[in-house]
């Protein structure tokens, strides 16, 4: 597959672009792997079923790796350098939800040059689970790379 | 293996922890599959040849799975909830880099209660590759969780 990026001359303020993945216990296994967040919450059926949540939910920063991800493969895409992140978790995300990442341009910034991206996620009851804004350089050449499966 | 936590009433200001991991193709390998960012900057080292960086760097937001990572396990540990969480991405991070998260209490809220976190990502070079801000509702009962492997 390929992707070819959004340069800084290209994006507009209001643009915006979006990305929808299924959270299974797969990748909440993988994310507590590679970060080492093992807690029983994400992955004992039985010990969150004695906690408030009442069942597995997934790690919060899922919700910033997904943003992180959009912004990589789709706004601006390849040759972004990923400046800053906030992201603040509204909501839990549980086992089988369908996130959907939307970011949206909301200011250009000429002189390095980076754009501000508002950034939202939702379930797929259209309820915000985390809420937050990115600031990216953007590529100032069009480029189009092969990504790797 | 077995966490224990920090209640809100023994957490004090300037209360510190750290987390050391090693950062290998393994690790971003795992976070483009989770993510979905499969761009060949994280993965095709002949791809990253052409680029500034001149070889694979690992995904930015792989700082902030490891320090969601020590937030929950380390300080305040299990029965934390993620409120927010602020991140800036200083340096590259490269494969074989071992980076060290710090966190420290820089306040407390009595009325959540909850506690801000300061925290700072270095590499084996004490450089600094992230820093950012976590705000976490801590946990007000004592608890010892089994983690899962």
């Amino acid at each position: 597959m390929q992707v070819t990026n959004l340069t800084f001359d290209e994006i507009e303020i209001g643009d915006t672009t979006s990305y929808s993945r299924l959270i299974t216990d797969q990748e909440v296994q993988a994310f507590a792997a590679i970060s080492g967040d093992h807690n029983p919450l994400h992955l004992d059926p039985e010990y969150a079923a004695t906690t408030a949540f009442g069942e597995c939910i997934a790690h919060g920063m899922l919700t910033g790796a997904l943003i992180s991800a959009t912004i990589a493969m789709q706004l601006p895409g390849p040759g972004s350098v990923y400046l800053s992140q906030s992201v603040q978790f509204r909501a839990p995300v549980l086992l089988g939800d369908t996130l959907t990442v939307t970011l949206t341009v909301t200011a250009k910034h000429a002189k390095r040059p980076w754009v501000t991206l508002e950034c939202e996620v939702t379930n797929q009851e259209e309820k915000a689970v985390a809420k937050g804004e990115a600031q990216v350089a953007a590529p100032t050449a069009k480029e189009t790379v092969t990504v790797v499966p």
